[in-house]
């Protein structure tokens, strides 16, 4: 069995390169479309190639959605920022930053695909409401903490509140996507700066309380 | 020429019930996808029966949209309030009624195909994008009104609180359509009122300003 590790490294790779493709022309395609023989085309393999890769084309699809979580995770989910305000704050930028960024036709993988597969009960739909879930209890969570740390006024419900900030980033990027503005994830670290500070419990001095 | 009128009212009714299903379908599963043999069996014709009624698919992708735009400007332009203030208010409440009621399978038929054709240039993608700005566009209509009439703030940015308020609904829509949860619209609901009377001006006794 000689050199089993570069031959795995080099599949992997190809296989990397293959989900990079197929997150890509999912947003601006669907993944319901997505066919190995498109995707072969887009990456100049052989359709036998491609397929080599995967078991079937749900296998695909569920290893695209796989590849589109690990770039949120790795982007977004800012582990070194300090709990509650500061981490939401570190979260909210760097996922508004990736999704204006991001090198995917369609925008956001999430937005994208979690509207086509909204009413396609199955497999591929669980996975993107699982991320989907995952991310807003990430935000939710933060909110808990902000508030429990006194940083966030004791009314901020974290539901709500995570709605809202949800909701800014899913607004930009239908704006960007749809409308061609380029001002709407400006417009949402506007709204996010806003929403934070009406939330924001003002420091005092110590040993006061507001 | 005998019975004109009644031919082409026959028509008429045969064609709008095409339309209603292409919305429903399209909601569901992307008005790319949408063909006429799978339309055919929808609503019981055969696929020449429903051929004869559009010229091509983007023919009957066009007229799915304009369907799909006279159901909400039927359901949410709200018309009949006082301008400003109120007439945003009856709009936002109707517009989160009526896609919280909607007998789409998809959900928001303007959402499902606003992240469907973000990325596919063309006349549809033209037509979806059309109907979302013009639906914007009212919304900061509005608000500038509300400005001007002194019921919303000054400070209030007409692009800035249109945003939010959209933001809304269409996070709604995605938690409902994609995440299965149905208290979405009463959060969008909870949020529309504590975002308005965030901007309102509080009622003062005559003469004196705040």
């Amino acid at each position: 069995m000689p050199r089993p590790d570069l031959r795995e490294s080099h599949g992997d790779r190809r296989r990397r390169s293959i989900l990079a493709t197929a997150t890509d022309v999912a947003t601006a395609e669907g993944l319901e479309g997505l066919s190995l023989g498109r995707l072969a085309d887009e990456v100049g393999m052989s359709k036998s190639g491609v397929a080599a890769h995967f078991a079937s084309k749900e296998d695909l699809q569920l290893h695209a959605v796989a590849a589109a979580a690990e770039g949120y995770e790795h982007n977004v989910m800012a582990r070194g920022a300090e709990p509650g305000h500061a981490r939401i704050q570190a979260m909210m930028e760097a996922w508004i930053d990736y999704i204006e960024s991001i090198p995917y036709r369609g925008g956001c993988f999430f937005a994208a695909t979690g509207a086509e597969f909204g009413a396609r009960p199955g497999a591929v739909r669980d996975e993107i409401a699982h991320h989907t879930r995952a991310w807003i209890h990430a935000l939710e969570r933060e909110i808990r903490t902000a508030v429990g740390l006194g940083q966030f006024r004791e009314n901020c419900d974290p539901r709500l509140f995570g709605f809202q900030l949800h909701a800014l980033v899913q607004e930009a990027n239908l704006r960007r996507s749809l409308l061609d503005d380029a001002a709407a994830f400006d417009d949402a670290r506007a709204l996010l700066a806003s929403a934070l500070s009406d939330v924001l419990v003002a420091p005092n001095p110590p040993g006061e309380r507001s």
